[in-house]
């Protein structure tokens, strides 16, 4: 990595107080990599392997099909869902764990659809993570007359109405790290008879949600950015529980009948937020996710907040010098009350620069057309990472680091 | 274990002479135990574990975010998928792995409703495993003027008419064994122009399957049970090349979209099979089904039918002095051709006699009202196993062991 000497005392002094530092021990990191980009793949726990070889060699091998009870297998998505209840502001009986985030979406979309005759907008704003539209699209091409409204941001509140099923929201927006206030929104629904349902992907674990707090009646969110579940971790979905008995998921599998081991003929919901279940849960990846859980329900959330606020307020900070030199544009809200914990900067050559960085041991990512996405992680960015990190971009750019061939070849994933 | 003396001649013959035999020192069972109900949760290959913290540590420990590509995760719900292929005669680009086998489903039986606008039938038979038909009952809940029909499977061929929109069928029956003719029934369907999906849970890696061969439209199976994936492993579907372009998933995510990494607003589909995939895969649970599926492709498909014919019709053959002296009945049809790899019994104290049988160390299942299933697997059970098993439970009845309080006490998960 690019030698931008000692940080600077203020950044020292910020990491030598910080409460949460004894964390970053607990994650596997490479010991020479900067990574800010926990908020696409969080970064593993020291005991994620030791718990999955346990559940794979001891439980699986050892006690087969009887570690459904013996090891309560078949609890987990709701036993993983109470942890990350706590995280959320939830009730332990509101949440499960189960399925890819956008499957939890659909049943969650289809099932607030359905029980809104009489509606007929999904209403939510464009430019949003896609998948959410994607699946909104799904949703709504099941029912006749139904349709999907996108509306920009700062029209979205006013165009809540009485027409208004569901309005899907991201909390906070995957690129520009814009934050709707949850309280605010939410009532602005309910007075218009919406439902509203909350994308937390981006939220859980870097800022404060408090579900319960601002009556929100659904959401869901990722298990492998903030909350280190690992790849593809399975996500959690949340209903009110004054909700639970009216609605319904069309994905009607087993796990979600009220006697799913009686194998009864039809298809009876159980009565809690089990009825959101749909299929066997996915056990490994299932305890893999509790293991992260584990580590966060040894902080406090209120520390989590605040660290990630100082971290982007820094990093904020740090970049002003290069948006005024280099052509960077801050993309993202300065206050952290209307922002997440990442932020994202405009660039020409965003593309190239980002490739740049992690070719000098800075992992940002690029997101389209033109963003640096850098997003440092409460448990496990130092302060000094966050510093080092610009000033190695700083060099990137003087030295036209980044203005190389190689850098042009656009990656598959990124 | 009950001391049942040396097998006989003919049964250690028969160990020494498969071929097969060598497979079961790759698999992880605790020695003192006779473990038939691996087609209920398969056991676990030795080097699963390994490849899981592999995973874990080397991959996303080392390489992070840059393991979707480097590590080729992004691949691995379609080279997962191409190497099942493999097991149940279809292209390498018929088949994805991905979500469970009830959200499988469900998007297969969405997508064919669908696309067969005009009939108005899900035909399915009645007592199929349950979440097979909760799943089309929420399907069918989602489009007005479609309904389910459960007909007796020996009236079920003849019920196929103009009107059937979908057959959906288990081929083999995860309770009675009872194996459908799938080349038979998919002419049937698509004489009268109805669509068919095969659910192969029961089927792949213990009975020969070919799609291909049997003109099969859609299938979905368990990555669990025969195939060893680990506890709630991922399932497969399949989709003939002939129909991929006809049907969409309702479940449009933006892993099925034609570029995922573009954050397009609007869903395209992908071209082919890749449409049929959701949210983002649950790598941890991916590569645990694929080491295990490796480990399928060592093995030779004719041996390993073969293998489960000999195995279950020993286990048949041993059992009918039981049926004749204790009260058991067959429930499985005696000839191979026309059943899966397990058989079942009934008796009316098959819950406390499972039990009896778990306790002396051979541990086969339950199903309601009153089955007793044994389920050898080609892959690691000896014949001396299936031997010792009966030859306990004939202990089991002869000295009333089952008739004890403690084994009618009912486990949530049986």
């Amino acid at each position: 990595m690019i030698d931008v000497g000692p940080a600077p005392e203020p950044v020292r002094l910020a990491d030598a107080n910080d409460v949460l530092a004894p964390l970053r021990a607990r994650f596997a990191l490479p010991p020479a990599l900067i990574y800010l980009d926990g908020n696409s793949l969080g970064a593993p726990p020291r005991t994620t392997a030791a718990r999955v070889r346990q559940t794979i060699e001891a439980e699986w091998g050892g006690d087969l099909i009887a570690s459904w009870n013996k090891h309560d297998w078949i609890g987990a998505p709701q036993r993983v869902g109470a942890k990350i209840a706590r995280l959320i502001g939830a009730k332990a009986t509101e949440v499960v764990v189960a399925d890819s985030t956008s499957v939890s979406l659909f049943k969650l979309l289809a099932a607030a659809l359905a029980h809104q005759s009489g509606r007929h907008t999904i209403l939510t704003e464009p430019d949003n993570f896609p998948t959410d539209g994607y699946i909104a699209e799904g949703v709504v091409g099941l029912f006749p007359d139904r349709r999907l409204r996108a509306v920009p941001a700062e029209d979205l509140e006013a165009a809540i109405d009485t027409d208004t099923a569901v309005v899907l929201l991201t909390q906070v927006h995957y690129k520009s790290g814009r934050r709707w206030d949850m309280a605010r929104l939410t009532q602005a629904a309910h007075r218009a008879g919406a439902v509203i349902l909350w994308d937390l992907s981006h939220s859980t674990g870097a800022i404060p949600v408090d579900l319960g707090a601002a009556g929100a009646d659904l959401a869901v969110g990722c298990g492998y950015k903030y909350l280190n579940g690992g790849p593809g971790a399975p996500s959690y979905l949340y209903v009110a529980e004054r909700l639970q008995a009216d609605l319904t998921s069309p994905l009607s599998g087993w796990m979600g009948h009220a006697a799913p081991f009686a194998f009864a003929p039809d298809y009876q919901p159980a009565s809690g937020i089990d009825r959101f279940l749909t299929g066997t849960p996915p056990i490994l990846s299932l305890v893999a996710l509790e293991e992260a859980i584990d580590l966060f329900l040894d902080a406090d959330m209120a520390a989590v907040a605040a660290k990630a606020e100082a971290l982007s307020d820094l990093l904020i900070a740090e970049m002003e010098p290069l948006c005024a030199e280099h052509g960077f544009t801050l993309a993202t809200p300065r206050r952290f009350a209307e922002r997440g914990a990442h932020a994202s900067f405009t660039h020409p050559h965003a593309y190239e620069i980002c490739q740049a960085l992690i070719a000098e041991g800075v992992v940002g990512d690029f997101r389209a057309p033109a963003i640096l996405r850098l997003g440092p992680v409460p448990l496990y960015t130092r302060f000094e990472d966050v510093w080092r990190a610009v000033q190695v971009l700083r060099v990137v750019m003087e030295e036209r680091r980044w203005d190389r061939p190689q850098y042009r070849v656009r990656a598959r994933v990124t």
